[in-house]
């Protein structure tokens, strides 16, 4: 185990009609002009964004929206986000939504409390300091009501980057599970992709001696193996609901992969995908993840079976590893398309003929990209055609 | 799963010669005139206080020292470290060692910041306010490194009783595995007993649907009957130790034990033992844990299997699982006894006449302890002869 630090100091309430309270909640942590930033507008014709608005209005809190945050956050609308908090003294930011709500919200509230272009945090540089974000979540799946991080796409390019820092991490996090049984089951199971593969991208490491958070890991992806075929044959099921609600927050807050080199090297490479075609980032990493899984096993074969044994239930080969560690790999196959997900570049409407450009935004500034393995632009095409 | 509030806002510094850093990490947190509050001399001997007090004079902070906390923490030292917080203008309470003297700090912590007697929060009274406290761990068993909670034994009466608030939640914590390398095996073992039990008191809950809790439970009990047996076999065994280190602190900061009821009677009894014989916590539970186990086992004999199937690695008997569940309970003992904890009153000089002081002590303010099972007096009297 290497050395680390872990920080998560997000104060988390947790269950049922907990949006309520979110008045309390904002004000507590010091908030006093609140900018309310959300997506599409389901929020608005659910209902929620009024209650919001009401817990706001009773604590005496003042409030202004913004909302039209996409799938797949842009940079245009976090510009703009960043000039209404300067313009309007904007001292908290709440943000209703799933991760990409969330991941905009953490760009207004660092590009809010700098001089420069925004985009220099999601090309490297450190962020040390951000208006509050406070988070009402509302799909299971990006971990970002609890994680550091936040991904961006800038338009100017469509360039998909990263930033993080224990500063962008929520003060509080509200998750009713209820708020996200309206979802569809295309949506559920995408966003449940997105949280295995965030255990995904920790499990496998070349780090050894990591007994605690690999059985961290397994505990995540054993709870979604039981809770999202139940969620998907009947979304109003609350406990399952609620399962893979906190599951998603340990999946991403890092308490299950501290301590180890992680690989992010899928991620990479979906990133490139959705920001192309605008698909899922989800249904993206379900195309990947098997892919870069088959290309890499050979080089992590007992840390494949063991996957395959432990999470998945396979009877170990003794005699043939390898095999083990491939049926590992085929049933978490079988799992994403039980639940919906597509497998291939066709079922998302991703063309063979774009992968020479993908890899090349890709692997651009890069030589190399992960850890378990060390891919290189060769190495990521032969992972894209893969998944053709 | 039932809703519920988490927040855990420590800073944990992982690692090796992460002591060498404290000064830093006092100074994040504001500390200006420090309390270095430690045991009975070992971290004088062993250098680790020379290197303490060497990285905060080199930053520039200012300190004074209170040795002398025994184990199972006594009201007096708490006493005298409330009033040289006060006399001295104390702001910051580093404590270096394991939990009985973390528990010491953060009662120092809650009294200095009163006007009463610090002993109405071990009574039932709220803290809203306290010093920071930041720690050195010097044993992993606790928990009380990423902790709410804190448990002293006042003189008068010897009542060991607990108090906890998020107040008292320490604002960093250095975790090095290395100092715990000179523990005994028995103190190791103490240690790891105290550890399975903050499981087993979240795991055992009527609670129903809490699969994300219960998979992480496991996954620290897995880890512990991993890496137990390597540390007593090979104590200077780093990674075991970490493992078993980043273990301790999951069980009980409880991010594992969330949304349920949970049942801390087993805690409750042995705390009786521990003040009456001066016993080690962990060896006083490794007594009463299993003897709770089986006399409750039957009003859950699904939830007893299910942990000696997933944790113990027992067949499942499906034509009588009590079976399976008194198995798991059999392993659990066997397991105890290879890591060299007693099992009886005898191995730990409790007396058999003593047992209705103590059953009397423990319920002579309350008519039933526990929830998994409500045990009244005549209960708690049975468990104390099932460990005779």
């Amino acid at each position: 185990m290497n050395n680390f630090t872990f920080y998560s100091p997000t104060y988390f309430v947790f269950g049922k009609e907990t949006e309520n309270q979110v008045g309390k909640y904002v004000k507590r942590f010091g908030g006093t002009k609140v900018l309310i930033h959300y997506g599409g507008g389901s929020i608005v014709k659910s209902g929620l964004l009024d209650r919001v608005v009401k817990s706001l209005s009773e604590i005496g809190i003042e409030y202004t929206t913004l909302g039209g945050v996409k799938p797949n956050p842009r940079s245009g609308l976090v510009y703009e986000g960043i000039k209404l908090c300067k313009d309007e003294n904007i001292d908290f930011i709440l943000a209703v939504g799933g991760g990409s709500t969330i991941d905009s919200a953490k760009a207004i509230a660092a590009g809010a409390k700098y001089d420069g272009d925004f985009w220099d945090f999601y090309e490297g540089k450190e962020i040390t300091d951000a208006i509050p974000v406070g988070t009402i979540l509302t799909i299971s799946a990006a971990g970002s009501e609890g994680s550091s991080g936040s991904v961006i796409t800038h338009e100017k390019g469509m360039l998909k980057r990263s930033a993080g820092g224990d500063v962008l991490r929520p003060v509080f996090s509200i998750l009713n599970p209820e708020l996200t049984v309206t979802l569809s089951k295309y949506q559920t199971a995408c966003g449940a992709t997105d949280i295995m593969a965030h255990v995904f991208e920790r499990y496998f490491t070349n780090t050894k001696d990591v007994e605690i958070t690999d059985r961290l890991c397994e505990a995540v992806l054993l709870t979604m193996i039981k809770e999202v075929p139940t969620v998907i044959e009947d979304p109003e099921n609350y406990s399952a609901r609620a399962n893979i609600m906190w599951a998603g927050m340990v999946a991403h807050n890092n308490i299950c992969g501290v301590g180890r080199v992680q690989d992010w090297s899928s991620h990479r490479i979906e990133h490139e995908l959705s920001a192309m075609y605008d698909v899922a980032h989800g249904a993206g990493l379900a195309v990947i993840f098997p892919a870069w899984m088959k290309y890499v096993m050979k080089n992590a074969v007992g840390k494949f079976a063991q996957m395959a044994v432990r999470v998945w239930g396979c009877e170990m080969d003794f005699e043939n590893p390898e095999k083990t560690a491939l049926e590992g790999i085929h049933r978490f196959e079988s799992f994403l398309k039980s639940i919906g997900m597509p497998l291939t570049f066709d079922e998302i409407g991703a063309k063979e003929s774009d992968i020479p450009e993908m890899v090349n935004k890709l692997m651009r500034d890069n030589d190399s990209l992960g850890s378990l393995v060390s891919l290189t632009a060769d190495d990521v095409e032969k992972i894209y055609r893969l998944a053709l």
